[in-house]
């Protein structure tokens, strides 16, 4: 990408944004103009956009990309045995190659549901972020963490891993409160505040888990995390995956620290962890909400699309409320706050902002009649509906072709057989 | 179809059925052969089926399909507010021509995601029996009935509407237990069982149709049907669409006359009504469940793999236990159960039932790896994953083309503009 000798162009003409016609630039992987009639310019990758709607791309902040390899594996039996049982096994047989396809997988699968950027927990990372390179999408790969968290003793050892660009960031991921000791949690939070990196961690996913932290520490995990300076250290860092099961005076503290909290509607259905997920609380408190999918082990695809529509509807059902979250705001949450939390000038169509975007079939039978597009798209529309996706300015899917797809899908076959992860 | 001058003979060789490979022989509408390394029959349209899986397509068990003109139509407004400013209005200016374009539409939306038998609610039938006819799948057409519905009073004036055939059949729709007098609903009751017709009702859908009910008859919405005798005339034929609140009386009742309860998942949320549906105590009383989508006024689309989905997690959700209602059961419930209450004899594949079956594409990233194709299905796929679809022995779809759809397009579009549906 740095040895792109022009700028790329791209140039969308009569095409419809928010209910207006208008011709979209990108120039240099940002939006350029959006505005009508302007002239064809020269040098540009020219689409005819008037039979679709432009939206922005999704940003799923929290997945295990790779783990699109245990799709389906292990049935549905209660969450430890699976674990020890049929994951944890295998993923002892994971090396970088075997990682390597799985999160080209995972990309490819992204990609064609609309989402150009991604926050992940897991291992192996040079492999995963050659395989996001690959794939020209983002994302931020968090370097997965339990115990003392020893590698990260010295904050002052830090060098940007060279596999880091624009495009895919490094993070720390230390799994949870209750399997990184306070040791480990102030080595990675001092590490990542001293050398500005993002922190990505699993929060007040299930009763459990909170019934546990007040028996240890006789806090909730957002206070022990207070508790211990680390939410003053992390700050708008930190990256709060689930949080589903929190107080008041959580949200307080998460909201006065600028703490991202990451929704996971389909995983907390899916693992039975719950579903009342304080959306509005958070929105009152000042919390920054964002959507993810998580990895498809817990939920089994990486569609935000989806994710968006089951957030909205789980909202309506449990406050039996047919007007709580509507279609336009459940879009910022899986859009434009990820991409905010990410640290990524994308989410929104407007002028100067990076060119992440998707253009959605108006004439595909979900979207008709156009009554609302957004409602359309949020509520009736399935993937098959974004014809083309554009990350950074370039187009990473056109009429739902994305490159390199049917070697992905060979290469990730025969892992699964040499994994013995296939049924027969 | 009653021209086809000789049986129509389908073959599809090599294919994925339940995990083992063979070849299927359709002819005349029924599954002649399931069994490998059959030679391939003359005069028979041949399916290479070597990447796909197959699976029995879905059966909506509530609609109202011509609906899909209101998709998106109003937003997110209390359900009052919203039937009495938008949609009552509205519906006033349909006419059968309307109606006709409305259900074209809903039966492509439910060919391409592999539904090909539905049981409506709604009104100008024989445009709608037309519809159906022209898209080549199976509907139960419920005749809309409000008030004292005068024209059942006499049963003895039966004669099949000329519509009426093997593939669209009619039955009668008496709105709900509040919007039809108790005479009214007598009336309907024994026209149903003295012509063997199917009778198609709102039941127990809100907490506010419960109370009101108790309040006015002093039981509950099922044991007022049951005090009428008309449980005892219906019995069978009976299909309730929603029954989320309900006693544990009412399920006895509703298991010892027969009756089908149609769970509509993403319309109970949508609507805030609630989210409990009793699946496993409807289970374990011997109560037959569907599974619906409702109208796209309510949720907004006709997908039935969505609803499955929906169904599955929200059991898992709210009982908070994740080997509820797995992948396999719900099939069976969206599938099987669904075609079981509208009489028809397909849901399984088994040799000599009706060849109702799609083709799933494992090439398609969210089939990818094969681990467990049900739950792929279920849990990771969307339409797109679904390539063709056949309806009693007919193809309905191939390559995800289903005839006519641009036609079908252009003509809702052109509706919803003379009806001034369109935002702007």
């Amino acid at each position: 990408m740095s040895s792109t000798p022009m700028s790329t162009r791209l140039f969308i003409h009569d095409t419809h944004v928010a209910g207006r016609v208008v011709d979209v630039l990108i120039e240099d992987g940002r939006i350029a103009d959006m505005s009508p009639g302007q002239p064809r310019p020269e040098a540009a990758t020219v689409i005819d956009g008037s039979r679709y709607a432009v939206f922005p791309t999704f940003a799923n902040l929290h997945t295990h990309a790779a783990m699109t390899l245990f799709r389906g594996y292990g049935g549905e039996v209660p969450l430890q045995q699976w674990l020890q049982q049929w994951i944890w096994p295998k993923e002892k047989l994971l090396d970088d190659e075997r990682v390597y396809w799985g999160v080209r997988l995972a990309c490819v699968e992204m990609i064609k549901s609309g989402t150009t950027a991604f926050a992940d927990m897991y291992f192996e990372l040079p492999a995963a972020a050659r395989a996001v390179h690959d794939s020209g999408i983002r994302a931020l790969l968090g370097d997965n963490v339990f115990g003392d968290a020893d590698r990260f003793v010295d904050a002052s050892s830090y060098s940007a891993p060279e596999w880091q660009d624009e495009m895919v960031r490094y993070c720390v991921a230390p799994h949870s409160v209750y399997a990184v000791s306070d040791e480990g949690l102030r080595r990675v939070a001092r590490y990542c505040a001293e050398n500005d990196l993002r922190c990505h961690i699993h929060m007040c996913e299930t009763e459990k888990e909170v019934a546990d932290c007040l028996a240890q520490h006789g806090c909730r995990p957002y206070e022990h995390l207070a508790q211990l300076g680390l939410l003053d250290l992390l700050s708008h860092r930190l990256i709060g995956a689930h949080s589903l099961y929190l107080s008041d005076s959580e949200m307080a503290l998460m909201s006065r620290h600028g703490v991202t909290a990451v929704h996971n509607p389909n995983s907390n259905l899916k693992l039975g962890s719950g579903y009342r997920f304080q959306y509005a609380e958070l929105q009152a408190a000042g919390v920054r909400v964002a959507l993810g999918t998580d990895g498809c082990a817990s939920s089994n695809n990486l569609d935000m699309l989806e994710a968006s529509k089951t957030m909205s509807l789980l909202q309506k059902g449990w406050r039996q409320d047919s007007t709580s979250t509507p279609a336009g705001e459940v879009l910022h949450v899986a859009s434009r706050n990820g991409f905010e939390a990410m640290g990524v000038d994308a989410g929104e169509l407007e002028v100067g902002r990076q060119a992440d975007m998707m253009l959605v079939d108006l004439d595909n039978v979900a979207m008709v009649p156009d009554n609302d597009t957004v409602a359309n798209l949020i509520y009736a529309a399935h993937n098959d509906a974004i014809d083309t996706v554009i990350c950074n300015g370039r187009v990473v899917m056109r009429h739902r072709q994305v490159a390199g797809e049917s070697e992905v899908v060979a290469a990730v076959r025969e892992i699964a057989r040499q994994m013995h992860l296939y049924r027969s």
